[in-house]
């Protein structure tokens, strides 16, 4: 009898909806990739950049919409390479910010990059916690063919106390937090698995 | 070498948003029906009828909570008995319709009977086809966990030809909607069988 | 010189989305009766009850679509003799409540009795106070024609301690949650005689 | 007796969600301009280009958030200086794109230059005719304060017969969306206007 073969390690793609420095989104970011080094073997976090994308414009697409620009191109491949995502999106006037809509729609343009693969969204802020952006994100999910969680959901209510959240620099220092964020993780994972094993 | 395992039948419970009755809705629901008679062996529609279900008022539990009215016990068991959902969900004055969210809302009551389960959402109308129902019912499924297929979306633009796609009971007619309809009820079987496949 | 002619009392009608014996819906509403009796001599506040509407089917529409059962006429009376409305609106799984969905739409049918009328909405609810049913019920305001206030906004965050904002009667006990729903009655009254003024 | 006072012209500020040279949106906006040249006397549209803003990102203003990059400042000034807005909105994949999301979003840092100030949205585009976006748009519209008209909305379905509505250039060729359009104008002005009257 084998030993069941190891479990492949999935890439979890992760952008984060702001590209100031100190962003709490960020730090969420490398929080969540801390965590995986950490206690989740099957899952690895590559941060994303996007603060390089052009505006969406598709004028600058060449080869008949085949073509893009070069920050664009190497974006997508990396979408194109993941397993699954991992989107820190922060709500900018109660919807989704345009650096991470931009980023969205620029890997959906000819074919669609995300189409098919399961995601998580984690938010941090005021009231809602930077809630109602994700219900906006779920809605471009629909037509970009994202699959994502629904349990659970960690919204950060760090706007009355952000320093018990956050430090300075934008790193995530709460304990609590960090363990719902591991459980956000977890159920991407399964997720994850549990759509792509019957694919084989 | 063995013959695969025939696969098992899957329990679709289709609702439908209107009590009327020569509702386009429970006409969409009786050709989803037929459709998997015809063509679909591994799906068995059945409609539940949500016509009968009391004004959600918790008033009504007894038990602590766990003990409901006989319609809405009965109800909540067809739903826990379901492989899979079939929403046909009319749009009125831009959102999901009352019967509708009462039958969502008494089966989450206590135990969540939908949780984990994929579902489908078709509708027919005006402008929109009834397709801003079904974003406000996809937010729902978050909640309920409710896992929806994304593509394709069936929305019927039946208000300026009505005749052209349903007699006057609301019986489907149009053969090129009923082909859509068999290809949200294919994709709906892959998903649910995607997605039980693994838990097994 | 004259002196100014007072200003004409506004009618609130007011709608508990809902129908439990003790809930914190209607207890908002009658807590926004009482500050307007106090201190707001431009309002007063009806409560419209909404348990007796029969669930929403056009069926029982009669005269071609201009007669309605008797508990709907009565309702839509009140509906169209209003200045402006106050929506106390739970959040049930992500969304509006099938009793206050209901009512809505009841009143739309035909003339619609909503129209070109201003509008408030307050919830409590878990963690994001009930606020997002109000997203949803906004939406479906462009249809119905109603001007929302766009603030304040109030959300009473009274799941973890609701004992500190309502009494077991459903009454509201906590006096900055007044106050703050004395804000959004004063933005309703304003913006309603705004929009009044300039129709004379 | 006096002739009565010509009513002040109303500054239209004028935003296209796309950036594109033969953009759909921007040929919305430019038949605007044209519809209340010709026959509104009290508007007049101002086009406020969007492409020069860079993506947003808070690292970028000064003076503890007061000042901002030269472009945004000057966007700023002019969103400050109109009476009312019309946004022409496409929807990519299901919501506002990146550049008009980020205007929003500069004009809104620090002092709120959209305050209290009536807008209209009008999009052209697939199925929905680019409807969805204008939904998510609203909902940024009550944390921006902006009082959007309900009634009429205009969505121009050009996707199966593109070159019945626009020219290569992006120019609206079709009298009948220029109507529509028309009516969106008069119904933003009397809404703007309206609202004006009951503040001097």
């Amino acid at each position: 009898m084998e030993a069941p073969a190891a479990k492949r390690v999935l890439r979890v793609a992760s952008i984060s909806g702001s590209i100031r420095k100190a962003s709490w989104h960020s730090g969420l970011i490398r929080a969540a990739a801390e965590v995986c080094e950490d206690c989740i073997p099957g899952l690895r976090v590559d941060h994303l950049d996007v603060a390089d994308l052009p505006m969406l414009n598709t004028d600058l697409e060449t080869n008949g919409g085949t073509g893009f620009p070069p920050a664009v191109e190497a974006f997508r491949a990396k979408v194109r390479h993941a397993d699954c995502f991992l989107f820190a999106s922060p709500e900018y006037n109660y919807s989704i910010t345009s650096p991470l809509k931009n980023a969205l729609d620029w890997a959906s343009r000819g074919v669609n990059c995300w189409a098919d693969k399961p995601a998580a969204i984690v938010s941090a802020g005021g009231n809602f916690g930077g809630g109602r952006s994700s219900y906006h994100l779920r809605q471009v999910g629909v037509f970009l063919d994202i699959h994502f969680i629904n349990k659970p959901e960690l919204f950060v209510f760090a706007f009355f106390e952000p320093a018990k959240f956050f430090d300075s620099d934008g790193n995530l220092i709460d304990a609590d937090t960090r363990e719902r964020l591991k459980q956000v993780l977890l159920s991407l994972e399964a997720f994850t698995r549990r759509l792509q094993n019957n694919k084989d």
